[in-house]
């Protein structure tokens, strides 16, 4: 069995929530290939080093520790939202390290460490792993631009110069991944850990409305056609149709929104939103889909307004590989017995990319108030403690020590 | 009489487009205070010179050409919308200078030109013509910023070194001023003049629904304090409490909408948007008001949000003065017999400001298509002429040739 640290482990965890430290609670900035992002993986290639793993940084930015030989892979990512809390991906990262430390000391230092570039999707979605897992082309990454602009090519050169080749998948047995649960249900319970069923798909496109730019005062009612208008009845009707189709489960958000010209005295010419919907079930998604094409035609035909629809990121639910899967549950029965449940995971992760390659588990603690992407995401530390002993017990498992 | 030059008129025009030339059909970049409309006054100012005016910057970047002694003002703005026509403003502008020049050529230089600052709203809402006439504080408009957060203040130190103090109202005997419609009614008709009866009043605030910023795909709907939901219910609302209110005149508008932080993955944390209403009766503005209020209320209370109300700007509506309006009317039936209609201003304008201080009349001319505060803005130059005639022949009435 792997006999973690405590306090190494929260040190390390407080040590890398000080790059891009946001100064409001626990928060932190620091978006894929930031300046803090970049000083955040040095760091961490220097404790990967110290752990005894080899630091290879692969063309997009993903940090490996690499152990000798094949090994098991414990990880997520360390970029953050814009906006982000203090855990999200980092939580799992420096998990894996403690358990590589743990692995050592252990005298079976099979394990690896990941942290993936761009979960949070500053250029796509997991875009690090989706790119290593084959899931996404490089070039059409690199094609990919953020809000302001800024491709993904010329992000990522600016970490050319430390940059290897693509880690080879073969090196690992599997991939094991703890994070905070980022929704209410363990906080509710007053559970400390969730061991995933699977992960949910998601569908996520941008949507865009043409009407008519034109003066606030002098266009009447009547002649208007206004872009905005068209969003706001778009919205309603789905909210409505979509009652039919959903699960209590189901979940769906208009996030971003953008008028143009955006200004008090002009009725707005053109409205571009985000329209992004996630359930379990891939049947599920595509009747969705199906409304809300229908909807955004339907409202430009009745408003006098052209509608377009962006290309659609598409990922289909994921189960989680059963072997280690089932590890998880016997390590969350034996250390924290009654206060841990199976359940699915309604947020993306880097583990729905690396299901492509090998056997792949996810391993929950909880959020506070179930919130995240936010500052003031936080998670108790004995809750913290928890989930590392009971992915430290499976990792035990799985590596067979 | 005066004898207007069309040629010369129509060439200053062009020539006049050419500061902040959008490069997209007609239209113009000239925000106020920006390099192309500080050029284009500097510019202005000369040709007042060549017209035997006395170029005159006031403290805000308002430019008069001041006749000798009491004299008639006639103008209107040179600043325009972020994406303007070539039109807006600029023609009152040179219309007034041209009336300068035919009334010196006539004998009588009883006329003066005036360009006022920011009219089009980069920082308020026809900021220059509302300080000038005492409805805004100098101080208050010193503290407003445009949406990049630059204060009034520090935009017009840009102009400080050529400014001198305010012109005294007491130098002029009245104000006309002659603008694009703006609206489809005349263009529709086919008719060649407007000539104003009153202007409607407007009511323009910023609203803002907080609610909580969280994880898009982990968030069941019905624990969501959604900001931009907010906003949608509201707009449903007020568009069907409006119906027993307003008529067929009325307008009302969100133009500009904020989502915070705005990202696909992301349940908005706050939606800040602009509500404009204008109707040329100031009780109906207070009825809308009051449902305004009290339905952000409503929905702020049922969805679980917070809800703030901007400062409101309240503009009344404004009658034109009957001597100037008569003058406007007797030239229009002269010039352009059965061409021409007596209307309602539905745009707010300098003269709104402007009626304030001295007696204060406008003439329209139609917009093509109804268009406005957009590029494709445009009017037809034959039509341009006919209501630089009009409005000439009513200031020749006016200062008695």
């Amino acid at each position: 069995m792997f006999t973690i640290n405590p306090e190494r482990f929260l040190a390390d965890l407080h040590r890398l929530r000080q790059f891009g430290v946001a100064g409001v609670g626990k928060g932190v900035i620091r978006p894929a290939f930031s300046a803090a992002d970049i000083a955040a993986r040095d760091w961490l290639a220097e404790r990967m080093t110290e752990a005894g793993l080899a630091p290879h940084f692969d063309p997009v930015g993903n940090l490996f520790g690499m152990a000798e030989g094949q090994s098991l892979l414990v990880g997520s990512h360390s970029d953050s939202q814009p906006e982000g809390g203090w855990l999200d991906g980092a939580l799992g990262v420096i998990a894996g390290l403690e358990i590589a430390r743990a692995a050592r000391d252990a005298g079976a230092p099979r394990v690896s460490v990941v942290s993936f570039q761009d979960e949070e999707g500053r250029f796509g979605v997991t875009t690090g792993s989706a790119i290593w897992s084959g899931g996404l082309s490089l070039d059409v990454a690199d094609r990919q631009t953020d809000r302001d602009g800024v491709t993904f090519a010329d992000a990522r050169a600016a970490m050319a110069h430390i940059a290897k080749g693509f880690v080879d998948p073969a090196r690992f047995t599997g991939f094991l991944e703890m994070h905070i649960e980022q929704g209410p249900w363990l906080d509710q319970a007053g559970e400390a850990v969730g061991v995933v069923t699977d992960i949910v798909g998601i569908r996520d496109m941008r949507i865009t409305f043409d009407g008519e730019q034109n003066h606030a005062g002098t266009t009447p009612m009547h002649l208007r056609r206004d872009a905005f208008q068209g969003l706001a009845r778009f919205n309603s009707l789905i909210n409505e149709r979509f009652r039919n189709v959903v699960t209590p489960r189901t979940v769906w958000t208009i996030g971003h929104v953008r008028l143009h010209p955006d200004a008090h005295s002009i009725v707005p010419g053109q409205a571009v939103f985000s329209m992004q919907w996630r359930d379990g079930d891939g049947d599920r998604l595509r009747r969705m889909e199906q409304i809300i094409r229908a909807t955004a035609e339907e409202v430009a035909a009745q408003m006098g307004l052209g509608v377009g629809f962006g290309d659609m990121l598409g990922l289909e639910p994921v189960p989680m590989a059963a072997r280690l899967r089932d590890a998880l549950c016997e390590s969350a029965e034996e250390i924290a017995p009654g206060r841990w449940r199976r359940m699915q995971s309604g947020a993306l992760h880097d583990a729905t990319n690396v299901s492509r390659l090998m056997p792949a588990a996810m391993l929950f603690v909880p959020s506070i108030d179930g919130i995240s992407h936010a500052f003031a995401e936080d998670t108790g530390e004995d809750d913290l403690v928890t989930g590392l002993r009971v992915l430290a017990g499976a990792a035990a498992r799985v590596v067979r020590v």
